[in-house]
C-alpha cells in the first residue's frame, strides 16, 4: 500500500509524535489549560484553512462522486470537526470576537499556506496527500492516547480522545487512505516520491505545530 | 445599487432571454422534449462546474462567514438544484450512465471555463459576479414564465418554472446580490469596470446556452 | 506518437482550417484588408493572454529546464512573435491606444478563458496541450499556404507567411510537440483521453476564432 | 508611503537582520565557508520558486505593461541574479547535479509555499507584495554590508555585497516598491492590513532563512 510507504519515509517524525510534550501531557491529563487554550484557538483557525484544502479538491476533482466526497469533507470540517472546538470554546471562554481578532501563529500559518500551495498548483492527489497526514496523525494520537487508563474520561482532554477515536472520524480516514491508494495506482514513479516528499513536509509541519501549542509560540 | 447597473450594462441581452426560443417555448409548453431532454443533461454538467465556482468562492473567502456562505451555496447546487434535475432525469429516462458518458457541449464548456477561470485568476468578487449571471437570470426568468396563465402547471415543464420561483431559490439570489453590493463599495472605478464586464460576457454565455439548447448544438 | 493520435481526434476540424475563408483569402491575397485589421488586433490581444498560459507553465515545471522553456516561451511570445503584430500594426495605423481600448471579442475571450482554466487546474501537460493547437495549427496553415505561387511574396499578407514559416518558429511547434509525446508516456489512458478531448476544444476554439475574425463578430 | 508603513509594521524584524550571525559573518568575512555553500544551494532552490512568483505575475496582471515588467522579473531572476550565484557555485564545487538532488531545506520551502500560496489565491498587489520582502531586505542588507571597510573587497563574500549594492539590483527594488505604492492608492483599509500582516509574514521567513542557513538546518 502507497499509505504504509509514506509512513515508513517519515522517519521518526509519525512516532515521534507521542513523545511531544503537548501530545504526552494531554494523554496524561497534565497538559496546562493555558496552552490548551492557545492551541484550541490556533486549531480553530487552522481548519478554517483546511477547508479550503477540501474546496480545492471540489475544484480538482475530475469526475461527481470525487467532487461530492470532498464537498462533504468541506461540510464536516466546517461542522462536525469544528463542533468538538466548539464546545471546549464555551468551557474555555473563547468568544467567537476573540476567533476572529486573534493571529494566525507563524508556524500554523506556514502550514497552512503548503497545503493550499501544493494544492492550488497540483491534482486531486495532491489535495488527498495534504490532507492526509493530519487527518491520519490525528486518528493515531487518538488510538493511542485512548489506551492511556481513563484517558477519555479525564473531565477536560477526554472528549478530544473520544471525538479523535469515534466511529465517524476513524472512517473519515480511513476514507482518505482509500483514495490516495486507489488513484496512485495510476501514477509514475517520480509523481509517487513527489507525494512522499510532499506527506513528509506534512508531518514536519504537525510536528512543528504540536511544538508551538506547547510553547504557546506566535513566532513573533 | 451595482447590481442595478450591471444589468443595465448587459443590453439587450437581458430582455432578449425571454424572447429565445427555447424560454419562450418553455413557458407557453410548446418546447419539444428532446430539446428539453438535452438541456437537462447539459444542465446537469453545467451545474457540476457550477458548483466548482462556489468552492472556489470557500477558498478565496476572507472570513468565515463568507467561506460558510459558499460551502452552503456548493451543498444547494450539488443537493437541492440539482435535484430537480434528478426529479427529470427519472421522467426523461436519463440514466446515471448517460450523464457520465455524455461530451460537454462546447457553449457549455466555454461557459463554465470561463467562470472558473475568472474565479481562480480574481477574488471573492470574481467569484460572486461570475455566478450571478446564471442564478439572477434564471430568478428573472423563473418570475415571468410564472405570469403566463397555467404555466407552472404545466405537466411538464412546470416543474421548472414552480423551482425557480420558489422562496428558497429566490432568496438565494437576493442574498448574492446583497453581497455583492457589499463587497463592490470597497473598489475602485477601474475594478468596477472590470467586473461589469465579466458580467456581460456571462450574460451573453447565458444567451449561447440557450441558443445550444434549442438547436441542440454539441458545437463539433 | 500521441500527437499523432490528437490529430487524428479532430476530425475534419483540423483539415477544414484551409477552406475557412479568412484563412484562404489569406493564402490568395483576397482578403479585405479591413478583416485582416480586426483579426491583428483581437490576435494582438490573444498573445497577451497566451503569453499568461506560458506563464502558468513556469508555475507548473516540476524542473528548472522545463521552468526555463516557459520562460523563454513567454518571452518568445511577448517579443518575438509580437513583432510581426507590430510591423502590421505601424502599416494598418493600429495605435497602442485603440489596442488598450479595443474590447476583446467574444469568441477570442472565451478561447483564452479556456486555456487559462485547464492550465490553471491542470499539471504541465496540461499547459502544453492547451498552447499546442494554436502553434501547430498556425504552422500547419504557414506551410500550405507557403505552397500557393507568390505567396510569400504578397506585398501585405506575405509577411505573415514568412513569419509563421520561418525555422525559429518551425523549431519551436517542433520542440513543443517533443515535450508533449515524452511527458505524456507516463500518464494513463484516462488522462489521455481527457488531454485529447481539450486539445479537441482548442482546436474549435481556433475555427472560431478564423470565423469571428473573417465575419468581424464581436459577439456582442 | 505605504513601503514606510510596511518596515514599520516589521518591528524588530528588519533591523534585527543585521544582527543576525550568517549577516553579520558575511558582513566582517568570518563566514565558515560550509555555511556559505549550503546557504548557496538553498537559495538557488529558492530562487527558482521566487521566479514562480514573478511568472504568477504575468498571469495577474490586468495590463501589457505590468505583463511585461513581471516577465522581466522572471527573466531577471533566473538569469541575472542567479549568474551571481553560478560564479559562486563554480568556486564551491557545486554541479548541476548537487543542485538537482540536493533536497529543499524545512524552512525554504515554508517560505516558498507561502509565497505561492498568497499569489496564487491573491492579485497582482499580493505578488509584489510577497516578493519585495526578499528583494527590499537584500537591498538593505547589501548597503549596510557594504558600508564595513574593505567589505567589497573581501576575496570570498565581497563580490555577494557587490552584487546586491549594484545600481541593476537597486533600481529594480525601486520599481517594485513603486509599483506597490501606486497599486495600492486603490484599496481598502482592511486590504492594506491584510497586505501588511503577509509583508511581516515574509520578513519572518527571510529571518528564518538566515537562521536555517548558519545553523545548516535542514529541518528534518
Amino acid at each position: 500500500m502507497f499509505t504504509d510507504e509514506l509512513l515508513k519515509a517519515t522517519g521518526n517524525i509519525w512516532s515521534g509524535y507521542l513523545k511531544q510534550d503537548f501530545v504526552k501531557e494531554l494523554g496524561n491529563g497534565a497538559l496546562a489549560e493555558e496552552k490548551f487554550r492557545f492551541y484550541m484557538v490556533q486549531d480553530y483557525l487552522y481548519l478554517l484553512q483546511y477547508a479550503k484544502v477540501f474546496a480545492l479538491g471540489v475544484v480538482k476533482a475530475n469526475d461527481e462522486e470525487t467532487m461530492r466526497y470532498f464537498a462533504s469533507m468541506v461540510h464536516e470540517t466546517l461542522d462536525d470537526e469544528m463542533n468538538i472546538h466548539k464546545t471546549y470554546m464555551a468551557r474555555l471562554g473563547i468568544t467567537p470576537e476573540e476567533l476572529t481578532t486573534t493571529k494566525t501563529a507563524f508556524a500554523n500559518q506556514s502550514y497552512t499556506s503548503y497545503m493550499l500551495d501544493v494544492s492550488q498548483r497540483g491534482d486531486i492527489l495532491d489535495v488527498l496527500v495534504a490532507v492526509l497526514s493530519c487527518a491520519w496523525s490525528y486518528e493515531m494520537i487518538g488510538a493511542e492516547l485512548a489506551k492511556i487508563p481513563n484517558s477519555k474520561e479525564h473531565p477536560f482532554y477526554g472528549e478530544w480522545i473520544v471525538g479523535y477515536t469515534s466511529e465517524g472520524y476513524v472512517n473519515s480516514v480511513v476514507g482518505l487512505k482509500e483514495k490516495v491508494n486507489a488513484l496512485v495506482e495510476e501514477v509514475s514513479p517520480a509523481r509517487k516520491d513527489a507525494l512522499t516528499e510532499m506527506f513528509v513536509n506534512c508531518c514536519k509541519f504537525e510536528r512543528e505545530f504540536w511544538n508551538m501549542s506547547y510553547t504557546m509560540d506566535m513566532g513573533e
